[in-house]
Protein backbone atom coordinates (compact mmCIF):
# COMPACT_ATOMS: atom_id res chain seq x y z
CA UNK A 1 0.00 0.00 0.00
CA UNK A 2 1.59 3.17 -0.78
CA UNK A 3 -0.01 6.58 1.02
CA UNK A 4 1.26 9.73 -1.74
CA UNK A 5 0.26 13.44 -1.02
CA UNK A 6 0.08 15.87 -4.24
CA UNK A 7 -0.12 19.61 -3.50
CA UNK A 8 -1.82 20.94 -6.42
CA UNK A 9 -3.83 17.94 -8.80
CA UNK A 10 -1.59 15.99 -11.46
CA UNK A 11 -3.60 14.09 -12.80
CA UNK A 12 -2.71 10.44 -13.19
CA UNK A 13 -4.09 7.70 -10.66
CA UNK A 14 -4.06 4.16 -9.90
CA UNK A 15 -6.47 4.05 -7.41
CA UNK A 16 -8.49 6.07 -4.88
CA UNK A 17 -8.59 9.47 -4.60
CA UNK A 18 -9.33 11.71 -1.32
CA UNK A 19 -9.65 15.33 -3.09
CA UNK A 20 -8.80 17.62 0.02
CA UNK A 21 -10.23 21.74 -0.08
CA UNK A 22 -10.87 22.63 3.28
CA UNK A 23 -12.14 26.47 2.89
CA UNK A 24 -14.42 25.26 1.69
CA UNK A 25 -16.07 22.78 -0.40
CA UNK A 26 -14.80 19.34 0.78
CA UNK A 27 -15.60 20.64 4.12
CA UNK A 28 -19.29 21.79 3.10
CA UNK A 29 -20.54 19.12 0.99
CA UNK A 30 -19.69 16.28 3.61
CA UNK A 31 -21.62 18.54 5.84
CA UNK A 32 -24.63 19.27 3.32
CA UNK A 33 -24.75 14.80 3.69
CA UNK A 34 -24.82 14.68 7.56
CA UNK A 35 -27.65 17.78 6.65
CA UNK A 36 -29.21 15.03 5.15
CA UNK A 37 -28.40 15.76 1.52
CA UNK A 38 -29.52 12.53 -1.06
CA UNK A 39 -27.19 14.07 -3.60
CA UNK A 40 -24.74 17.19 -4.85
CA UNK A 41 -23.94 18.25 -8.18
CA UNK A 42 -21.48 20.39 -8.17
CA UNK A 43 -20.72 23.64 -10.72
CA UNK A 44 -18.73 26.58 -11.40
CA UNK A 45 -21.58 28.36 -13.07
CA UNK A 46 -23.82 30.43 -11.18
CA UNK A 47 -26.40 30.79 -13.84
CA UNK A 48 -26.45 27.30 -14.82
CA UNK A 49 -26.87 26.70 -10.58
CA UNK A 50 -29.93 28.05 -11.49
CA UNK A 51 -31.26 26.30 -13.95
CA UNK A 52 -30.37 22.49 -13.05
CA UNK A 53 -33.03 20.80 -11.94
CA UNK A 54 -32.59 20.12 -8.41
CA UNK A 55 -33.97 20.53 -5.24
CA UNK A 56 -32.32 23.45 -4.94
CA UNK A 57 -28.73 25.66 -4.99
CA UNK A 58 -26.50 27.06 -3.16
CA UNK A 59 -23.87 29.57 -3.92
CA UNK A 60 -22.82 33.36 -3.51
CA UNK A 61 -21.99 36.30 -5.70
CA UNK A 62 -19.31 38.41 -3.62
CA UNK A 63 -20.16 36.68 -0.24
CA UNK A 64 -24.03 36.57 -1.17
CA UNK A 65 -26.50 34.20 -2.42
CA UNK A 66 -27.95 35.46 -5.63
CA UNK A 67 -31.44 35.79 -6.51
CA UNK A 68 -33.04 31.70 -6.94
CA UNK A 69 -30.90 30.52 -3.92
CA UNK A 70 -31.68 28.71 -0.86
CA UNK A 71 -28.38 30.33 0.59
CA UNK A 72 -24.69 30.47 0.58
CA UNK A 73 -21.96 27.79 0.60
CA UNK A 74 -20.75 28.13 4.30
CA UNK A 75 -20.16 25.37 6.35
CA UNK A 76 -22.33 27.58 9.22
CA UNK A 77 -25.11 27.88 7.09
CA UNK A 78 -25.41 24.44 6.27
CA UNK A 79 -25.15 23.20 9.34
CA UNK A 80 -28.24 25.07 10.01
CA UNK A 81 -30.28 23.62 6.89
CA UNK A 82 -32.68 20.42 7.16
CA UNK A 83 -31.69 18.73 3.58
CA UNK A 84 -33.28 15.61 4.03
CA UNK A 85 -33.97 13.81 1.04
CA UNK A 86 -32.92 17.07 -1.32
CA UNK A 87 -30.77 17.40 -3.94
CA UNK A 88 -28.51 20.21 -4.07
CA UNK A 89 -26.40 22.27 -6.44
CA UNK A 90 -23.41 23.34 -5.02
CA UNK A 91 -21.46 26.08 -6.89
CA UNK A 92 -17.63 26.55 -6.14
CA UNK A 93 -15.56 28.38 -8.45
CA UNK A 94 -12.66 26.12 -7.01
CA UNK A 95 -13.45 22.45 -6.73
CA UNK A 96 -14.87 22.33 -10.23
CA UNK A 97 -11.10 22.47 -11.48
CA UNK A 98 -10.20 20.09 -9.10
CA UNK A 99 -12.74 17.27 -10.11
CA UNK A 100 -11.73 17.41 -13.63
CA UNK A 101 -8.40 16.98 -13.03
CA UNK A 102 -8.63 13.90 -10.34
CA UNK A 103 -11.82 12.30 -12.25
CA UNK A 104 -10.26 9.24 -14.27
CA UNK A 105 -8.83 7.96 -10.70
CA UNK A 106 -11.02 4.42 -10.06
CA UNK A 107 -12.41 6.36 -6.98
CA UNK A 108 -12.59 9.71 -5.70
CA UNK A 109 -14.10 11.04 -2.09
CA UNK A 110 -13.74 14.37 -1.03
CA UNK A 111 -12.12 14.84 2.39
CA UNK A 112 -11.24 17.64 5.36
CA UNK A 113 -11.20 18.10 8.95
CA UNK A 114 -14.82 17.47 9.21
CA UNK A 115 -15.03 13.97 7.93
CA UNK A 116 -11.12 13.00 8.08
CA UNK A 117 -11.44 10.14 10.27
CA UNK A 118 -14.83 8.54 7.86
CA UNK A 119 -12.75 9.43 4.64
CA UNK A 120 -9.53 7.44 5.95
CA UNK A 121 -11.77 4.42 6.95
CA UNK A 122 -13.66 4.55 3.69
CA UNK A 123 -10.56 5.22 1.35
CA UNK A 124 -8.71 2.03 3.37
CA UNK A 125 -11.86 -0.17 2.90
CA UNK A 126 -11.79 0.58 -0.65
CA UNK A 127 -7.91 0.74 -1.98
CA UNK A 128 -6.41 -1.92 -3.56
CA UNK A 129 -3.00 -0.63 -3.45
CA UNK A 130 -2.97 3.37 -2.69
CA UNK A 131 -4.36 5.96 -1.58
CA UNK A 132 -3.72 9.46 -2.98
CA UNK A 133 -4.65 12.19 -1.17
CA UNK A 134 -4.80 15.68 -3.55
CA UNK A 135 -4.72 19.53 -2.22
CA UNK A 136 -7.03 20.70 -3.99
CA UNK A 137 -5.57 24.33 -3.74
CA UNK A 138 -6.53 28.03 -4.17
CA UNK A 139 -6.51 28.93 -7.76
CA UNK A 140 -4.14 26.79 -9.41
CA UNK A 141 -1.77 27.23 -6.53
CA UNK A 142 -0.92 25.76 -3.14
CA UNK A 143 -2.86 26.35 -0.55
CA UNK A 144 -1.45 26.02 3.34
CA UNK A 145 -5.38 24.90 4.55
CA UNK A 146 -5.37 21.97 2.01
CA UNK A 147 -1.90 20.98 2.80
CA UNK A 148 -2.08 20.70 6.58
CA UNK A 149 -5.61 18.88 6.01
CA UNK A 150 -3.77 16.19 3.59
CA UNK A 151 -1.08 15.97 5.94
CA UNK A 152 -3.51 15.23 8.24
CA UNK A 153 -5.32 12.44 6.49
CA UNK A 154 -1.76 11.07 5.47
CA UNK A 155 -0.76 10.81 9.24
CA UNK A 156 -3.72 8.92 9.78
CA UNK A 157 -3.49 6.52 7.35
CA UNK A 158 -0.08 5.74 7.58
CA UNK A 159 -0.89 5.18 11.51
CA UNK A 160 -3.80 2.98 10.28
CA UNK A 161 -1.68 1.08 8.11
CA UNK A 162 2.04 0.90 9.15
CA UNK A 163 3.01 -1.23 6.74
CA UNK A 164 2.11 1.45 4.18
CA UNK A 165 5.13 3.61 1.55
CA UNK A 166 4.77 7.54 2.35
CA UNK A 167 6.20 9.11 -0.62
CA UNK A 168 7.97 12.11 -0.17
CA UNK A 169 4.59 14.37 -0.59
CA UNK A 170 3.37 12.57 1.98
CA UNK A 171 6.51 13.26 4.10
CA UNK A 172 6.16 16.81 3.56
CA UNK A 173 2.30 17.70 4.14
CA UNK A 174 2.76 15.44 7.73
CA UNK A 175 5.85 17.86 8.38
CA UNK A 176 3.61 20.65 9.07
CA UNK A 177 1.62 19.15 11.50
CA UNK A 178 4.67 19.86 13.99
CA UNK A 179 4.73 23.64 12.71
CA UNK A 180 0.68 23.90 12.80
CA UNK A 181 -0.19 21.46 15.28
CA UNK A 182 -3.80 23.95 15.83
CA UNK A 183 -5.13 23.74 12.40
CA UNK A 184 -7.23 26.60 13.12
CA UNK A 185 -3.97 28.72 13.23
CA UNK A 186 -3.38 27.88 9.37
CA UNK A 187 -6.72 28.23 8.40
CA UNK A 188 -6.62 31.86 9.51
CA UNK A 189 -2.92 32.15 7.69
CA UNK A 190 -3.79 30.68 4.44
CA UNK A 191 -4.82 33.18 1.49
CA UNK A 192 -8.28 31.45 1.26
CA UNK A 193 -8.80 31.77 5.32
CA UNK A 194 -8.06 36.02 4.82
CA UNK A 195 -10.22 35.98 1.99
CA UNK A 196 -13.31 34.38 3.67
CA UNK A 197 -12.83 36.62 6.83
CA UNK A 198 -12.89 39.80 4.68
CA UNK A 199 -16.13 38.80 3.07
CA UNK A 200 -17.63 38.16 6.65
CA UNK A 201 -17.24 34.23 6.94
CA UNK A 202 -15.13 34.20 9.43
CA UNK A 203 -16.94 31.88 11.67
CA UNK A 204 -16.40 29.26 8.69
CA UNK A 205 -12.62 29.08 9.70
CA UNK A 206 -13.68 27.17 13.10
CA UNK A 207 -16.43 25.08 11.19
CA UNK A 208 -13.67 23.59 8.87
CA UNK A 209 -11.33 22.76 11.37
CA UNK A 210 -13.48 20.22 13.21
CA UNK A 211 -12.14 17.15 13.04
CA UNK A 212 -14.80 14.42 12.82
CA UNK A 213 -18.49 15.96 13.04
CA UNK A 214 -19.52 14.21 10.39
CA UNK A 215 -18.93 10.30 9.22
CA UNK A 216 -20.11 11.25 5.32
CA UNK A 217 -17.81 10.72 2.75
CA UNK A 218 -18.78 12.49 -0.45
CA UNK A 219 -17.91 9.76 -3.01
CA UNK A 220 -17.86 10.92 -6.97
CA UNK A 221 -20.63 9.25 -8.75
CA UNK A 222 -21.02 11.25 -11.94
CA UNK A 223 -20.29 13.90 -14.68
CA UNK A 224 -21.62 15.52 -17.36
CA UNK A 225 -21.68 18.76 -19.51
CA UNK A 226 -24.46 21.11 -19.50
CA UNK A 227 -24.01 23.96 -21.95
CA UNK A 228 -20.26 23.33 -22.01
CA UNK A 229 -20.09 23.19 -17.92
CA UNK A 230 -19.05 20.66 -15.98
CA UNK A 231 -21.79 19.30 -13.51
CA UNK A 232 -20.31 16.52 -11.27
CA UNK A 233 -22.24 14.23 -9.54
CA UNK A 234 -21.73 13.32 -5.75
CA UNK A 235 -23.24 11.03 -3.27
CA UNK A 236 -22.45 9.96 0.47
CA UNK A 237 -20.77 6.91 1.63
CA UNK A 238 -19.72 6.05 4.48
CA UNK A 239 -16.92 3.45 6.55
CA UNK A 240 -19.14 0.13 6.70
CA UNK B 1 7.86 42.65 -3.17
CA UNK B 2 6.35 38.94 -2.89
CA UNK B 3 8.09 35.64 -1.92
CA UNK B 4 6.62 32.46 -3.28
CA UNK B 5 7.54 29.21 -3.45
CA UNK B 6 6.10 26.56 -5.80
CA UNK B 7 6.55 22.87 -5.14
CA UNK B 8 7.11 21.64 -8.54
CA UNK B 9 7.93 24.38 -11.64
CA UNK B 10 4.48 25.15 -12.82
CA UNK B 11 5.78 27.75 -15.62
CA UNK B 12 4.52 31.85 -14.91
CA UNK B 13 7.08 33.76 -13.47
CA UNK B 14 6.80 37.68 -13.47
CA UNK B 15 10.82 38.25 -12.25
CA UNK B 16 13.28 35.92 -10.32
CA UNK B 17 13.38 32.57 -9.89
CA UNK B 18 15.41 30.64 -7.98
CA UNK B 19 15.44 26.99 -9.08
CA UNK B 20 16.27 24.18 -6.50
CA UNK B 21 17.59 21.17 -7.03
CA UNK B 22 19.24 19.95 -4.14
CA UNK B 23 20.06 16.31 -4.88
CA UNK B 24 22.05 17.15 -6.80
CA UNK B 25 21.74 19.21 -9.49
CA UNK B 26 21.62 23.04 -8.36
CA UNK B 27 24.10 21.85 -5.31
CA UNK B 28 26.90 20.39 -7.69
CA UNK B 29 26.62 23.10 -10.54
CA UNK B 30 27.03 26.26 -7.89
CA UNK B 31 30.24 23.90 -6.70
CA UNK B 32 31.83 23.74 -10.35
CA UNK B 33 31.42 27.27 -9.98
CA UNK B 34 33.00 27.23 -6.74
CA UNK B 35 35.83 24.69 -8.57
CA UNK B 36 36.32 27.66 -11.18
CA UNK B 37 34.62 26.65 -14.05
CA UNK B 38 33.63 29.22 -16.67
CA UNK B 39 29.93 28.24 -18.12
CA UNK B 40 28.04 24.62 -17.79
CA UNK B 41 25.71 23.33 -20.41
CA UNK B 42 23.09 21.11 -18.81
CA UNK B 43 21.66 18.88 -21.14
CA UNK B 44 19.98 15.36 -20.40
CA UNK B 45 21.36 13.35 -22.73
CA UNK B 46 24.39 11.27 -22.73
CA UNK B 47 25.38 10.63 -25.55
CA UNK B 48 25.12 14.45 -26.74
CA UNK B 49 26.97 15.32 -23.88
CA UNK B 50 29.95 13.85 -24.83
CA UNK B 51 29.52 15.04 -28.56
CA UNK B 52 29.24 18.80 -27.58
CA UNK B 53 32.79 20.67 -27.66
CA UNK B 54 33.34 21.57 -24.01
CA UNK B 55 36.38 20.79 -22.64
CA UNK B 56 35.04 18.32 -20.04
CA UNK B 57 31.79 16.60 -19.71
CA UNK B 58 30.16 15.01 -16.44
CA UNK B 59 27.51 12.38 -15.66
CA UNK B 60 26.66 8.91 -14.61
CA UNK B 61 25.03 5.77 -16.01
CA UNK B 62 24.04 3.85 -13.04
CA UNK B 63 26.19 5.88 -10.64
CA UNK B 64 29.46 5.43 -12.92
CA UNK B 65 30.51 7.75 -15.39
CA UNK B 66 30.51 6.27 -18.63
CA UNK B 67 33.34 6.05 -21.30
CA UNK B 68 34.80 9.43 -22.34
CA UNK B 69 33.41 11.34 -19.32
CA UNK B 70 35.82 13.16 -16.87
CA UNK B 71 33.81 12.20 -13.95
CA UNK B 72 30.47 11.87 -12.17
CA UNK B 73 27.90 14.45 -11.07
CA UNK B 74 28.60 14.29 -7.13
CA UNK B 75 29.31 17.01 -5.25
CA UNK B 76 31.58 15.08 -2.81
CA UNK B 77 33.82 14.44 -6.59
CA UNK B 78 33.33 17.78 -8.14
CA UNK B 79 34.73 19.65 -4.93
CA UNK B 80 38.50 17.77 -5.75
CA UNK B 81 38.18 18.74 -8.49
CA UNK B 82 40.52 21.40 -10.52
CA UNK B 83 38.12 23.17 -13.20
CA UNK B 84 39.49 26.80 -13.41
CA UNK B 85 38.43 28.40 -16.54
CA UNK B 86 36.92 25.01 -17.91
CA UNK B 87 33.39 24.63 -19.91
CA UNK B 88 31.36 21.52 -18.35
CA UNK B 89 28.71 19.51 -19.64
CA UNK B 90 27.18 18.51 -16.68
CA UNK B 91 24.29 15.50 -17.41
CA UNK B 92 20.77 15.15 -15.50
CA UNK B 93 18.04 13.63 -15.88
CA UNK B 94 15.73 15.78 -13.59
CA UNK B 95 16.65 19.60 -14.15
CA UNK B 96 16.44 20.05 -17.90
CA UNK B 97 13.02 19.50 -17.68
CA UNK B 98 12.09 21.68 -14.52
CA UNK B 99 14.57 24.55 -16.68
CA UNK B 100 12.52 24.02 -19.65
CA UNK B 101 9.63 25.28 -17.45
CA UNK B 102 10.87 28.17 -16.04
CA UNK B 103 12.94 29.36 -18.77
CA UNK B 104 11.22 32.16 -19.81
CA UNK B 105 11.40 34.08 -16.58
CA UNK B 106 13.04 37.43 -16.73
CA UNK B 107 15.92 35.73 -14.49
CA UNK B 108 16.33 32.29 -13.38
CA UNK B 109 19.41 31.28 -10.79
CA UNK B 110 20.37 27.75 -9.06
CA UNK B 111 19.84 27.69 -5.71
CA UNK B 112 21.22 24.94 -2.95
CA UNK B 113 21.70 24.76 0.84
CA UNK B 114 25.72 25.15 -0.46
CA UNK B 115 24.80 28.71 -2.08
CA UNK B 116 21.80 29.94 0.07
CA UNK B 117 23.24 33.12 1.71
CA UNK B 118 24.67 34.29 -1.52
CA UNK B 119 21.76 33.35 -3.89
CA UNK B 120 18.94 35.33 -1.57
CA UNK B 121 21.50 37.93 -1.81
CA UNK B 122 21.97 37.99 -5.80
CA UNK B 123 17.95 37.58 -6.28
CA UNK B 124 17.38 39.87 -3.87
CA UNK B 125 19.48 42.48 -5.99
CA UNK B 126 18.23 41.67 -9.16
CA UNK B 127 14.48 41.34 -8.21
CA UNK B 128 12.13 44.20 -8.67
CA UNK B 129 8.73 43.01 -7.60
CA UNK B 130 8.68 39.01 -7.22
CA UNK B 131 11.41 36.04 -6.07
CA UNK B 132 9.94 32.94 -6.87
CA UNK B 133 11.63 29.71 -5.03
CA UNK B 134 10.46 27.01 -7.57
CA UNK B 135 11.41 23.21 -6.58
CA UNK B 136 12.54 20.81 -9.16
CA UNK B 137 11.24 18.12 -7.64
CA UNK B 138 11.56 14.69 -8.73
CA UNK B 139 10.85 12.82 -11.79
CA UNK B 140 7.52 15.29 -11.73
CA UNK B 141 7.01 14.54 -7.99
CA UNK B 142 6.73 16.68 -4.93
CA UNK B 143 10.71 16.32 -3.56
CA UNK B 144 11.35 16.91 0.52
CA UNK B 145 14.91 17.66 -0.17
CA UNK B 146 14.25 20.59 -2.61
CA UNK B 147 10.82 21.47 -0.62
CA UNK B 148 12.92 22.29 2.30
CA UNK B 149 15.75 24.13 0.72
CA UNK B 150 12.84 26.07 -0.97
CA UNK B 151 11.47 26.79 2.52
CA UNK B 152 15.24 27.73 3.75
CA UNK B 153 15.23 30.12 0.82
CA UNK B 154 11.93 31.39 1.71
CA UNK B 155 12.80 32.28 5.44
CA UNK B 156 16.35 33.88 4.20
CA UNK B 157 14.09 35.73 2.15
CA UNK B 158 11.41 37.04 4.28
CA UNK B 159 14.03 38.12 6.95
CA UNK B 160 16.22 39.97 4.62
CA UNK B 161 12.49 41.66 3.45
CA UNK B 162 10.18 42.07 6.00
CA UNK B 163 8.17 44.14 3.98
CA UNK B 164 7.69 41.03 1.72
CA UNK B 165 4.80 39.15 1.36
CA UNK B 166 4.49 35.37 1.22
CA UNK B 167 2.50 32.94 -0.66
CA UNK B 168 0.78 29.78 1.03
CA UNK B 169 3.65 27.80 -0.73
CA UNK B 170 5.96 30.02 1.22
CA UNK B 171 4.10 29.75 4.58
CA UNK B 172 4.22 25.80 4.01
CA UNK B 173 7.78 25.10 2.82
CA UNK B 174 8.56 27.67 5.63
CA UNK B 175 6.90 25.34 7.95
CA UNK B 176 8.83 22.37 7.37
CA UNK B 177 11.90 23.75 8.70
CA UNK B 178 10.50 23.03 12.57
CA UNK B 179 9.95 19.78 10.98
CA UNK B 180 13.74 19.06 9.86
CA UNK B 181 15.73 21.02 11.10
CA UNK B 182 18.72 19.60 10.64
CA UNK B 183 18.45 19.57 6.38
CA UNK B 184 20.64 16.04 6.80
CA UNK B 185 17.59 14.62 8.19
CA UNK B 186 15.81 15.44 5.58
CA UNK B 187 18.41 14.75 2.70
CA UNK B 188 18.02 11.18 3.95
CA UNK B 189 14.25 10.76 4.33
CA UNK B 190 13.92 11.80 0.60
CA UNK B 191 13.48 9.64 -2.20
CA UNK B 192 16.10 10.94 -3.88
CA UNK B 193 18.86 10.94 -0.83
CA UNK B 194 17.69 7.01 -0.99
CA UNK B 195 18.15 6.34 -4.16
CA UNK B 196 21.75 8.39 -4.13
CA UNK B 197 22.62 6.30 -1.29
CA UNK B 198 21.76 2.76 -3.04
CA UNK B 199 24.17 4.00 -5.58
CA UNK B 200 26.86 4.59 -3.20
CA UNK B 201 26.54 8.08 -2.99
CA UNK B 202 25.99 8.79 0.80
CA UNK B 203 28.58 11.45 1.44
CA UNK B 204 26.69 13.38 -1.09
CA UNK B 205 23.69 13.65 1.53
CA UNK B 206 26.28 15.23 3.98
CA UNK B 207 28.28 18.09 1.04
CA UNK B 208 24.14 18.66 -0.12
CA UNK B 209 23.51 19.84 3.24
CA UNK B 210 26.47 22.21 3.95
CA UNK B 211 24.86 25.97 4.38
CA UNK B 212 26.95 28.80 2.62
CA UNK B 213 29.67 26.89 0.89
CA UNK B 214 29.87 29.08 -1.85
CA UNK B 215 29.46 32.51 -3.14
CA UNK B 216 28.78 31.21 -6.48
CA UNK B 217 24.89 31.39 -7.77
CA UNK B 218 24.54 29.71 -11.36
CA UNK B 219 22.46 32.33 -14.12
CA UNK B 220 20.39 30.90 -16.63
CA UNK B 221 22.12 32.98 -19.42
CA UNK B 222 21.37 30.78 -22.66
CA UNK B 223 19.15 27.64 -24.33
CA UNK B 224 19.27 25.83 -27.39
CA UNK B 225 18.36 22.81 -28.84
CA UNK B 226 20.68 20.11 -30.62
CA UNK B 227 19.68 16.94 -32.15
CA UNK B 228 16.21 17.94 -30.64
CA UNK B 229 17.55 17.41 -26.39
CA UNK B 230 18.01 20.92 -25.02
CA UNK B 231 21.30 22.29 -24.15
CA UNK B 232 20.84 25.18 -21.18
CA UNK B 233 24.13 27.56 -20.46
CA UNK B 234 24.88 28.58 -17.17
CA UNK B 235 27.19 31.26 -16.22
CA UNK B 236 28.06 32.26 -12.05
CA UNK B 237 26.78 34.94 -10.70
CA UNK B 238 27.38 36.48 -6.95
CA UNK B 239 26.36 38.83 -4.62
CA UNK B 240 28.25 42.51 -5.37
Amino acid sequence: MRVSVEFLPRGSYPDIVLLVDVLRASTSIALLFERGAREVWVTPSLRLARELEADLALGEREGIPPEGFFGSTSPSEILEMDLSGKRVVYTSENLPGALRAVKEAPRVYLAAFVNARAAVETALRAAREAVTVVAAGHRGREALDDALAAGFLAKKLLRAKPEAVPDDGARIASALLKAYPDPQEALWASESGQLLVSRGFTEDLAQASVIGRTSRVPLLAGYREVRGQPVFTLVADEPA
